[in-house]
């Protein structure tokens, strides 16, 4: 087995525990920030290490289009490539395909479409995912799922995309090869909790060594998301890492640790930094309000993170004035430091048995800003 | 005296020092990395110093329109603002009023302008310069010039440049109060030897603690600058540290050491940088170039410098073609250490007594690139 995973504690649903892989140990619940083209946004990999981070995520689809996974693999695979020797979690490169590629048409064979950059004709099929994140070669794999937008589909649509994400799966486990990398299967089915249970059911027979719940995060309301969560979350074996992909906002992945998630990632922190907002234990700021143009205070009174104990808003509010990529440079290492030290925080409140108060103060400390 | 300089060794015109700052001794001779509006572009202070940066400097104009330098002093000034602890010299602004600013109007009294960024009127007088890198407390600060262009004058407009440029630095120095700041002269006269002897005499009589050479790389031929350099910085005193504003290529910073300059600053290794263009001791290489897209070399073997050591150019490549910012970060990085380490090789050069083999050691070398 590539990866193992142990519980170290349980607090009502929520978890903590310790995932084991083939380029080191992950303790959760982990915040995994995104390197979609082989590289963190604005960040060296160092200062992705030293803001915390155990392990990142790589996008198939961007890789495989650009600059090709068989030239990743050549050059010694992904963590070689981009000079990040701890884990990395690749997607199948579905959702990109059916948020970014133009021209999609799906049969039960795979996807076609169109390149987002050059309009060149492709083609993504499971076996094509799975032979991609070998030749990436990272330390989890995501098996491809058919992930319907909420907004744009039919209950009967849904349906369709369960039955073919739990075949691509099968055909997923069928072709994997790599000893060294384990494969996660992703649950689909909306917010129909009986077709995700059904989806859940058939692939919990499969035996992966890890579950994700797909479908989040894409168009419904907070409120029905954290809503479905725990009934979700339950659908998937408690000895394994379950992953919600995509999510989210901080209150999100709080939710999701109370409904038992253990792996996030998300976007959020690298883009909202490189757009001048902080997340911070007060609620979002935006360095480029007039106000913080002469503030000698940091981001976030009381953060450690380089950007904190080095600058000032005034300064991080000059960058942005100014155009200078220090800006968004700094302001996505803070929030990226933000997000894993919020589930460092969740994860001592798990083992500590207060996660409820922990969840409880953080949600009024947010609702209380300004 | 704010600052100190003694010669370490001379080889032939060629000179290495130290010079003592109020932020830190510094090796010459020295390059100088441009950061413009308090920041080196796309590099953290950390990494500008790792690269070997002893010095680095900032630019009054921009600076003083954002975000004021009224602001950076309040803040601390720009050491703690921009959290560079070590020297840091400021230019007078005179430059950039001249090739950045529209509806320049010159008269004895000093530049009325318009500002590059929104249009508001302004002005810059000896006296304000002063004031304005007093604010900013730099440890070396520049006088008020006129730096007309080669291309677009006279004699007859250069004359009364230089005239206006020693009236100028009269005044700046008789307005000049912090004794932690040192204050350097710039000989103007274009390429007319006798008018940069007349400026150097009257300039030199003032006794500033340094002098700079301004009006080169403004137009004129490198030939041409390559051979008034001699002439011109014989005009210096011999025990006062020489610094050739904006300048250049690196084949015009050794013309320049050769001539017995010490000190030199210039934008184009962090510009090209930005550009996907790398400095090596072989010549320049485009990193965007289609040879580089499988290469597993790094950017310039045998170069110790951080994206040296764990970047291919393949990586880089990647990088450019995606548009990701880490790819003009790691290429300023290298060409910023590319710069300091010339002038290290060059300093070492001088101290052996054999800095004109090393000369033409490296530009042969160059000249044989592809």
């Amino acid at each position: 087995m590539a990866i193992s995973f142990q519980l170290d504690a349980t607090d009502q649903q929520a978890r903590a525990g310790t995932m084991a892989t083939p380029h080191g140990a992950v303790r959760t619940p982990v915040f995994m920030p995104v390197g979609t083209q082989g590289t963190v946004k604005g960040l060296t990999p160092e200062m992705v290490r030293d803001a915390g981070s155990q392990i990142i995520l790589g996008n198939t689809y961007h890789l495989a289009l650009r600059p090709g996974d068989e030239l990743v693999r050549d050059l010694g695979g992904l963590h070689r490539f981009m000079n990040w020797p701890g884990p990395i979690l690749t997607d199948s490169g579905g959702f990109q395909v059916f948020s970014l590629a133009t021209q999609v048409k799906i049969t039960d064979d795979g996807a076609k479409f169109r390149s987002h950059i050059d309009g060149s004709p492709l083609e993504l099929t499971p076996e094509r995912a799975v032979r991609i994140q070998e030749n990436l070669g990272s330390d989890i794999a995501m098996v491809l799922d058919e992930c319907p937008s909420l907004k744009e589909t039919t209950p009967a649509k849904v349906r369709a995309a369960v039955t073919r994400t739990v075949r691509w799966a099968a055909r997923c486990k069928a072709c994997h090869t790599r000893p060294d990398q384990a494969q996660f299967a992703i649950v689909q089915g909306g917010l129909d909790i009986e077709l995700r249970a059904e989806c859940a059911r058939e692939l919990v027979a499969m035996d992966f060594p890890g579950y994700a719940l797909g479908g989040f995060s894409v168009g419904e309301s907070p409120e029905s998301m954290h809503a479905a969560l725990p009934a979700c979350a339950a659908l998937l074996p408690e000895g394994k890492p379950r992953y919600l992909m995509g999510v989210g906002r901080p209150q999100d992945l709080l939710a999701g640790v109370a409904a038992g998630i253990d792996m996030f990632d998300c976007v959020m922190p690298t883009r909202n930094g490189r757009n001048a907002l902080a997340f911070t234990a007060d609620g979002p700021i935006r360095l480029r309000n007039a106000k913080h143009r002469r503030d000698p205070a940091p981001v976030e009174s009381g953060c450690g993170c380089y950007c904190c104990a080095n600058y000032s808003r005034a300064y991080l509010h000059h960058l942005f004035a100014a155009d200078e990529m220090l800006g968004p440079t700094l302001l996505s290492l803070h929030n990226v430091e933000f997000y894993l030290r919020l589930m460092r925080d969740a994860r001592d409140a798990i083992i500590a048995g207060r996660y409820a108060a922990f969840h409880a103060g953080c949600l009024a400390r947010w609702n209380a800003a300004p």
